[in-house]
């Protein structure tokens, strides 16, 4: 496969590659910016063929050395900005990087000795030098981190060939035309975000980055640039439609479509997106699927309210006869992890290649795909299934209740009950608690214990760490 | 990969798939359609995984049986119903086909003991039977003989990832959106006609078949359907922009692009497009590849005149240093074909993995690529390389020269030089044809013999067979 920096400089020379607002790079511009910045790495001392470290904001000169990077034959290591230095660290020494490359703004000391800055890199003499001219479809392109609520993040390895797969996945789910456009607001670091620049890269697209959420920002620029994609989560649709609709103000003629990761919306939000005329594709994916492999349109949301949607023209999903758990097979699928832990790789690959999602879902007559929890998190109780998730939704509206995370406990009657762990003003009583899961719940689903914490552990991303909380009990019952 | 008809049932089962205007059928029926021609096909004695051969028109009930061909695991041996019985034979043998379906309209006796005909296979008892339940990339989806201008048709084998790639392929370079209807015009036993009904199925779009090109049928549907999309050759094109001359009307709000294969257009009918607000893009492809790898966009078009384009994101092409032999790369590229004669089998591959086209080119300094003839048309005049169709070309306007066509002949003083066979009035001389191409053409590039012939040889689809035309001179100099 040739260079993909090299054939789009070919075949949409005068096309924008990449846009911050204010700089700008065609494609063409794009190559030869590439070329330079390939000088400076090996000036810098980053050996051809070996990963390099990148810790950046979303910012166009994080965007500029990535490219430079994968097209350079250099493995990306995506570092999550989040995470304690000693972690970091870690992970260079797991990714076998040459070394780190930090955005001035985020500049650590204690990496010191591992990293150079992107302005000492960019400041470096301009010296043009070839880049690979092909890609290796098996090669690696990027690895990222997964910051899993359990145990120690995996080095999940992407290949030219995953992104270049799920990629073409979006495309046969979403559409593409010459203009598109696709606004970056979620992190490059993470696959949401650094699918949108390989999407780039592929399509011949331009990318439009924004250093960070803020939905002021964002709106404005749906309103007055031809935007045609956005990536957003949850909390990000719903600033934005409170956005649209303290203003009044429709996006630009040429918006299409929203393309929404981390977890499905509500009837609520749903309507109000539809109302303000904005269509909202839900999906389900994974770092390890170098993004989304299920897909809900809109059009089919109503119907299937908290549905994932279905598996992408290049995916097959089925579910495990026991438990129900996702499993899948796509091109997309990474091939390889480093640093993973022994404890969690038996779980990985069943015998006749399916991949092991670690989710339990479920499908209704009409094919739609639910996620209903993670394996890990699920608790059997008197031989019925509960799904955390399901029970915390129940007590999202209780008054005096800020956060609440249930977990499986022992019980020598039933093999495991619910307990949860709670952050509650000093009102909230066990009993008012018990009273009112029980009408919303089945009884077996109600927390046998609410146990009172000032905060729940969480990891980087944000996520309760329900394996805490497991092994808190498992010490201290 | 899943079976791409079981897929789509699953992902758009309501989209339209196929109509020819009267008929439609659905993803959901198509599904429910070829499970019951399976059926149908086993009680005719068709055994699974085994080819069939295919002589159809551009019917419904043609893409019918090809739909359930594929999807029940039959690789489809298509024929061009413009060829003898015989030769149909030898095709239907050389492919080991388990036998050939005729449409009613097409039925030849002389094939009878190895046919069935569409009505005699579509009444047989409906009976359901499950499809494959996958495709194998690398399996063989279709069989196509090409029609060479020299020597014995070769079968190309296609398989689904061919078909796969070159889909995306397109995708990546025209855009898709999920309203997209695509009028297939051109004969589906054609790669031409083929590779739109595999981008109905992959894409999960809908084709609208045609019996056959009819300028004045197919302008009013491009008027009055929701057609995006065309595939046309020059005439074609030529043709329906004269109707909408004569007209006045334009097509449908939705129409975006007609694709164009079989040689470049000239300024002229570029212009005429372009006032009528019709995007053409050019493209250069063949059968072994499963449709164009090559494109040139509406609007580079008028600053390179000629040329076929730029590669597309999957292809790759070099040229030799010799003769400029045109040699590609791309995933949609035949693994193999059948009956090939010994002499040409040579010339297929170089041993780094390039295809040799067979075809002469040249890039002009914006990577652009223009086709300059064959390798075998090619004659080397004392050093100097003269290309049959540009001499042809010189004598376009010559008044009263119906027909000519220029091969090279030994020449003991200048190795070959071209020699002229042409169809003309009584009135056109020597002399004259002599003096008018010296006043176009470098002299030698001149014919220096212009051999009257009352009729060229030509093959099946209308290309004259310049081999004959040599060998006749090798016989008789």
């Amino acid at each position: 496969m040739q260079n993909w920096v090299e054939k789009q400089a070919l075949i949409a020379p005068d096309h924008l590659a990449v846009t911050d607002g204010s700089q700008r790079l065609t494609f063409s511009q794009l190559l030869t910016d590439t070329q330079q910045i390939n000088g400076q790495l090996t000036q810098a001392g980053f050996a051809p063929q070996k990963a390099v470290a990148l810790l950046a904001n979303n910012s166009f000169e994080a965007y500029r050395i990535a490219m430079a990077l994968l097209a350079s034959g250099r493995p990306i290591v995506w570092l999550n900005k989040r995470l304690q230095s000693t972690e970091l660290l870690r992970q260079i020494q797991n990714s076998q990087s040459g070394g780190v490359i930090v955005e001035d703004a985020l500049w650590r000391d204690d990496l010191a000795n591992q990293a150079v800055s992107f302005s000492d890199l960019l400041n470096l003499p301009a010296q043009s030098l070839a880049l690979q001219s092909e890609f290796d479809p098996n090669g690696t392109a990027s690895i990222m981190f997964t910051s899993g609520t359990t145990g120690r993040p995996k080095g999940v390895v992407q290949t030219f060939n995953n992104h270049f797969s799920s990629a073409v996945s979006s495309m046969l789910n979403l559409g593409m035309t010459p203009t598109d456009e696709w606004l970056c607001a979620v992190p490059i670091f993470h696959i949401s975000g650094f699918s949108i620049l390989m999407r780039g890269l592929i399509y011949g697209m331009t990318v439009r980055l924004v250093p960070r959420f803020e939905a002021k920002m964002v709106h404005t620029i749906l309103v007055n640039e031809p935007i045609t994609t956005l990536s957003v989560v949850p909390f990000m649709l719903k600033k934005l439609l409170a956005q649209q609709v303290t203003t009044g103000e429709p996006y630009n003629s040429k918006f299409r479509v929203m393309l929404l990761g981390g977890g499905p919306i509500d009837l609520a939000t749903l309507n109000q997106s539809q109302k303000a005329g904005i269509a909202v594709v839900q999906s389900y994916g994974m770092t390890e699927t170098a993004s989304q492999v299920v897909a809900l349109s809109n059009q089919d949301a109503p119907a299937h309210i908290g549905s994932v949607g279905k598996p992408l023209f290049l995916t097959q999903i089925r579910l495990t006869d026991d438990q129900g758990e996702i499993l899948l097979k796509t091109p997309a699928l990474s091939p390889a992890t480093i640093g993973q832990r022994t404890t969690t790789t038996a779980r990985v690959m069943t015998p006749d290649g399916w991949y092991q999602t670690g989710d339990i879902g479920h499908f209704d007559a009409a094919g739609f795909l639910y996620v209903d929890g993670r394996v890990d998190d699920m608790i059997i109780s008197g031989g019925e299934n509960i799904f955390p998730d399901e029970v915390e939704a129940a007590y999202q509206a209780f008054a005096g209740l800020q956060e609440i995370s249930v977990v499986g406990e022992k019980s020598p009657d039933w093999g495991m009950v619910p307990v949860a762990f709670i952050v509650a003003d000093s009102s909230v009583t066990a009993e008012a608690l018990t009273m009112y899961g029980r009408r919303k719940l089945a009884h077996y689903k109600v927390p046998k214990r609410f146990i009172k914490v000032t905060e729940l552990p969480k990891n980087a991303s944000g996520k309760v760490q329900r394996a805490k909380l497991r092994a808190q009990l498992a010490i201290n019952p």
